[in-house]
């Protein structure tokens, strides 16, 4: 039996990436190893994070040319040694951009196949827990903060935002575009959101945010960033996730001019990851659910179809093409 | 009798300080009203955070063209209707840049006539206040780190790195010039001493903090901040006090492009004010007044003369003339 593989066969560091960054094998698969299963991968999650990890900097294990492209995906076990995995089961886990990952029990996670089975690969996986953890650890909300959210329609960014809710905050969502921005007034319930690709962002802020931005979680940076520290309240604490306008600058881009802000305002900004916080997933993993179960946390998923499209579909992040939560079905 | 006075006479937002800045005016004392005293202005101190004052930006009082410039100063009651005061007191407080201020005791402090009186200036003064609670509050020294400092020879850094000294970090000051550097290593014992003026700062840090940077002061901004955070360690402290570099830029200079570090470091930069703990000066101040007389906080005075010459001596501070606290004597 073969196995269709999308090996990384350029290195984006520095410029944008591009389908050609990768290129598509066809291998046999070797015979099942004792203690091993085979899994048909269904579904891979998409993060903005991948390309770092290609580039092997900071947050992701370092990468090689050649390798099979690493990512979080869903799959069926269709053939399994492992007394741990038995035909049939759903499991999450790092199964790659492949048609078939070989696994051990060990290095996947069984999940149930219910109605939040790709949630796993969103508000119930890293996604969720780096907004869970980022929001609740490094940003402190309080009752009657104003939590200011960017990149607020994104995996990560709706639901920072649905969760400064529950902690009483009143929420600004920052995205690009009027259909995400209703979307995050209209379902998610944000008190208000800016389109700053066609409104003027700095004036917003002004009129939407009259007594600062007590916490601001930042997934985008660059000139959002910077107009943001412009209005920070007094102790304000500024979490910095991520850098999405950044990722495809040909020079590392400036940093934000009023970082000087956070004196004035004795102000925090911190980063963090999520791998931290390892010991506490289960609990926070068990919250999220049960406010997804609720209804009080929605989410969204772009999902694109077709193993040929799998490069394509990562580039839809840098030009913030998703919608939701990135997903494609093989 | 007649009052000499400096009074603001520019508005040096977005350029550099002029001596021109300020225009002398001597007028006639009046009389001296009831509950009031005279006080003879001795010394002055200057700090860079005056021309944040003249551009009425963060953190300090606002200022109006033709006001008398405000700076904190050491002066001898000369003529008292104040109970409070007695004829030939010293005291600190807001005296200005004026020949004669006058005053009620609520305005000002006594202070002994010691060998620590121009210390309460610099070290026993806010400065050293700023150098105690930026460091040990944002900053969370612990034995073992790094500590690195920038304008290391300055009021606030030459004490900041002295207490990380204390705190039982390895202290690594970053400053302009072989004679500052010098003095940092042999004087006040820090493990090493960067010249940013004569030396590769990115190579020298690598050399000197192999194992990364724990704790970051940072007084100047700029490049310095930003070849320092990325050497930063994990959980890093990012303390920003000042941006000495920026003050006199034309236009708002770059942040340090390098701040996504702070994620992949898990690290924080934070902003304070020394007048946030005013609740603790009492502490923090008998603490440093024990270390300086027991010699293990040590201090250097810059001492210029002359009422003529105070503008002058302001501008000092911009171009790094000054070594150590920058004081002036009527």
């Amino acid at each position: 039996m073969m196995n269709r593989q999308w090996l990384i066969d350029g290195q984006p560091r520095g410029r944008a990436m591009r389908e050609s960054d990768f290129k598509e094998q066809s291998i046999e698969l070797a015979p099942l190893g004792a203690d091993c299963a085979r899994v048909k991968v269904e579904v891979l999650g998409f993060d903005p994070s991948m390309k770092g990890q290609m580039e092997n900097i900071g947050y992701a294990a370092a990468t090689s040319q050649g390798d099979v492209m690493g990512a979080n995906g869903i799959g069926e076990v269709v053939e399994s040694n492992d007394p741990g995995l038995k035909v049939g089961d759903k499991v999450t886990g790092r199964l790659c951009w492949q048609e078939y990952a070989t696994v051990r029990a060990r290095d996947v996670q069984t999940v149930p196949n219910d109605d939040l089975l790709t949630a796993r690969l969103g508000p119930l996986g890293g996604t969720g827990l780096t907004a869970y953890f980022g929001l609740l650890r490094h940003g402190r909300p309080q009752p009657g903060d104003t939590l200011v959210v960017s990149g607020a329609a994104g995996a990560t960014g709706s639901i920072v935002g649905q969760l400064g809710r529950l902690a009483g905050c009143r929420v600004i969502g920052i995205a690009g575009g009027e259909k995400k921005c209703r979307w995050l007034v209209d379902e998610l319930q944000y008190n208000g959101a800016i389109d700053y690709k066609n409104e003027l962002l700095k004036v917003r802020l002004k009129e939407l945010c009259p007594g600062g931005v007590d916490v601001f979680f930042d997934n985008v940076g660059g000139a959002i960033l910077n107009d943001v520290l412009a209005r920070i309240a007094l102790g304000a604490r500024v979490v910095v996730c991520g850098g999405i306008s950044r990722y495809e600058a040909e020079d590392l881009p400036a940093g934000p001019a009023n970082y000087m802000n956070l004196v004035f305002q004795r102000a925090t900004m911190a980063g963090f990851l999520v791998t931290d916080y390892a010991s506490e997933f289960s609990r926070a993993h068990r919250r999220l659910e049960a406010w997804l179960r609720s209804g009080e946390l929605q989410y969204r998923e772009d999902v694109q179809e077709g193993f040929e499209n799998i490069p394509a579909t990562l580039l839809r992040l840098f030009s913030g093409k998703n919608f939701g939560k990135q997903l494609l079905r093989l």
